[in-house]
């Protein structure tokens, strides 16, 4: 590829990405050349003085990464339940202490970890099985905010323009981006928007999650669990998630592109 | 998006896609259409009668996936190890039995399946961790090759093309694609095609796996261990998986675009 390296890598968080030495080949001609790859960092999350799972993730926003992927995994209720999380970046290490919830035993915890991976994991496959109430929301939107938001969440990824490498989500209302984040992991990038929305209280009722990524049915569940109402995507959902999404009360919109998408459920939530 | 449903569809595997209506919005109309969605589909594995994971991933080839994953993950090592797998797939299970093989107890498997999760496992960080050897082989290709093979390969995915919907994976040498693969998850399309070549002995030496998706450790894991010189991508690798390509004598392309790709490590093995 072409790619030069642009003068905006200058800008990213320290250690969201490193420079290698490649190879430019085409039909006709190898050339030495200088690229820049998105970092890949190992996060292990112990809670409650136990390891619980070791995230791949980019190196940014652990705090909120392990915070919200244990709200996530149902480990954690609200902010009532952190009594305390120390970050130690250098040895990639988050530990998080809870009160006020009870746990079940590790062995269980494991179990249900296998959940959330990419294609990896039991998932829920009805309303039902999730346990979580359907969202209920007034809220609507035109098609033209949408791709508003959608115009403005692209140009946003700075990372992602720079190597290639990742996802990224935000949490929008009808006009402005109110959280954004990258990850090199589509779940990692929505974790750390919801862990940072139960650091800092932000709601995320009658609000808007976007996404890069693909809508599988744990997307669904992560989006369905905090009850936000719209979740857009700029590529394709998969079945189960369009089953989910309808269940559960949320409408999901999908291959935003320029001026055009498809609300697979509950359009009534957007007007012309 | 404009997408229509294209007359290819009809060729599809039965169950791998699902009929949707859903409205199609643009700035200034609000129209109901059919859209085709890819589906997901939960499948279940069970390890000498005891269930070890439930992988989301496409309906078909559902054998070489439950195979080839639980080669991935270490619990076979040779089509020998393999006694009985029977695969139900209106349950949405595959049982595998296994002989000569010393498994380790099942909390143990537990915490090892984490680690391959799409930005949710602990992985492995150095070609010490992997106890993989080093890849040795003398295969060359050329840019040109390269180019031609991924313009088959992009050609050839089927359902990307009518749903956008999944990652494609494929095993090939210098001219040839040998196997192909398409799934909802980057690494089930992946060991879909390393099950298929334990089941049915087919070389991985001196070949080359092509992806649609981002490289990172996993995936180079996971080509270490059958031993293939040469992973091409369409897509960016992450700064893990360039260092363990380049520990475990991989040779890894990303970008590959029309007629320009980057050569991250052991360039050696691509001529002009």
């Amino acid at each position: 590829m072409a790619r030069e390296i642009s003068p905006e890598a200058e800008n990213l968080p320290p250690g969201a990405i490193e420079k290698v030495v490649i190879h430019r080949v085409t039909s006709d001609s190898k050339e030495t050349a200088e690229d820049i790859i998105v970092r890949e960092f190992p996060l292990t999350i112990l809670l409650n003085g136990q390891e619980l799972v070791t995230l791949l993730c980019s190196p940014a926003d652990l705090k909120y990464l392990a915070i919200g992927f244990l709200y996530s995994e149902g480990l954690l209720q609200s902010k009532e339940n952190i009594k305390r999380v120390i970050v130690d970046e250098t040895k990639g290490v988050v530990r998080v202490e809870t009160k006020g919830i009870e746990l079940a035993d590790t062995d269980a915890v494991f179990k249900r970890l296998i959940t959330p991976g990419c294609g990896r994991g039991a998932s829920f496959y009805s309303a039902a099985d999730t346990g979580l109430e359907k969202v209920e929301s007034s809220l609507t939107v035109s098609g033209t905010e949408i791709f508003d938001l959608m115009k403005t969440f692209q140009h946003r990824s700075l990372i992602f323009r720079t190597t290639g490498g990742v996802h990224s989500a935000a949490l929008c209302d009808n006009r402005n981006t109110l959280i954004f984040s990258e990850d090199i992991g589509r779940h990692n990038a929505i974790d750390k928007i919801f862990g940072q929305c139960l650091d800092r209280n932000i709601s995320t009722n009658d609000r808007i999650i976007l996404t890069s990524g693909r809508v599988s049915s744990e997307i669904i569940v992560k989006v369905a669990r905090r009850q936000v109402p719209l979740l857009v995507s700029k590529s394709a959902p998969t079945s189960s998630g369009v089953k989910l999404a309808q269940e559960l009360g949320i409408t999901l919109i999908g291959f935003v592109r320029g001026t055009r998408m498809n609300v697979y459920t509950h359009d009534q939530r957007v007007t012309v």
